[in-house]
């Protein structure tokens, strides 16, 4: 049966360990990149050993930094009793782009997914409890996604976090802003009369 | 604005220059990467380099490669009379399995397709027209796929091959052997009836 040349073939093979690349994308991304100018593949190759040489995360809040402690948590300007956690850096991202929080995040890494064969000791867990307990901490925001995981996540975190004495929040759920009643779905609709304010 | 580290940001924006990888993917395999083992990062990033430095394009044929002349070109035992006219190198394997055709092949390296500005100019058309010049082939096998881009293309190679005096053939469309009739879509089923054979 004949095959691919040994380096092509290596290369389908580490480009299939990527999440949401099968072997037909595989395939298609390996043809590209032997398309591609020396340069450019040397770019790419050269991109993905810097961010593990450079990149780690932060040993407090485990966001992407480029050092041991993150700029948000040694910043002395942040709140440090108020906790939001997330799923992955790129919220951490999001929340700061809104200028409307100031104290420290956790970041889970990931949110519980049977399907996909994470539970919560692949998570970032133990770590927040950690530092729930070395105390300081008043609330904890619990910003991981509406979605069936986030929500999953959520629920479990709240349980955790009961004993320990410190005020656990969810964000909203309801109607974005700027969109139409008539478009949103059941659930969101519902969560939006649940979460209904006196104005 | 708050963005990502400078070697997270490279590495998206590289990772956005794959075909079908678009912001939120890179972001994706970007994390992805950072949370891998820098083994498995640094096993990625090499066979990038790997594949880029040891293989190349046929002189010929334009499949890949690790010689100036593919082991197919170079074989005596391949019938040199007849090229199959592919899109892709996969199509070439796809063929060889098959283990039904012993004559060189062809690589276009694509096929037209004007919406993502790909004209014939960008494919490896001329390289044909100078193989079918040199002499000796009296067959031309198109098989660029049954797609609304390979046929576009098959049509524009038969305009050009026709004053050629050489044989110019497409492969058979029709049922898949397996297949119900009843889940055929119109297009295939009508090619099945005008291409059908006497029993």
């Amino acid at each position: 049966m004949p095959e691919y040349a040994e380096p092509v073939a290596r290369l389908i093979e580490e480009l299939q360990k990527l999440p949401g690349i099968g072997a037909r994308s595989a395939q298609r991304l390996a043809f590209f990149i032997m398309r591609t100018s020396s340069a450019d593949a040397n770019k790419l190759a050269s991109a993905i050993k810097e961010v593990k040489e450079k990149i780690r995360f932060c040993d407090l809040c485990f966001n992407i930094t480029d050092k041991a402690i993150c700029s948000i948590c040694a910043s002395e300007k942040r709140d440090h009793h108020v906790i939001c956690v997330v799923e992955e850096p790129k919220d951490v991202l999001a929340i700061e782009r809104t200028s409307g929080f100031s104290g420290l995040y956790h970041v889970l890494q990931g949110a519980i997914s049977p399907l996909d064969g994470i539970g919560p000791e692949k998570l970032r867990i133990r770590e927040l409890l950690d530092r729930i307990r070395s105390g300081g901490v008043t609330e904890v925001i619990v910003a991981t996604n509406p979605t069936i995981e986030g929500e999953t996540t959520a629920m479990y975190l709240s349980k955790l976090l009961h004993p320990l004495e410190v005020k656990v929040t969810r964000l909203a759920s309801g109607l974005p802003v700027g969109s139409d009643l008539d478009y949103a779905d059941e659930i969101t609709l519902s969560r939006a009369f649940e979460g209904r304010r006196e104005i």
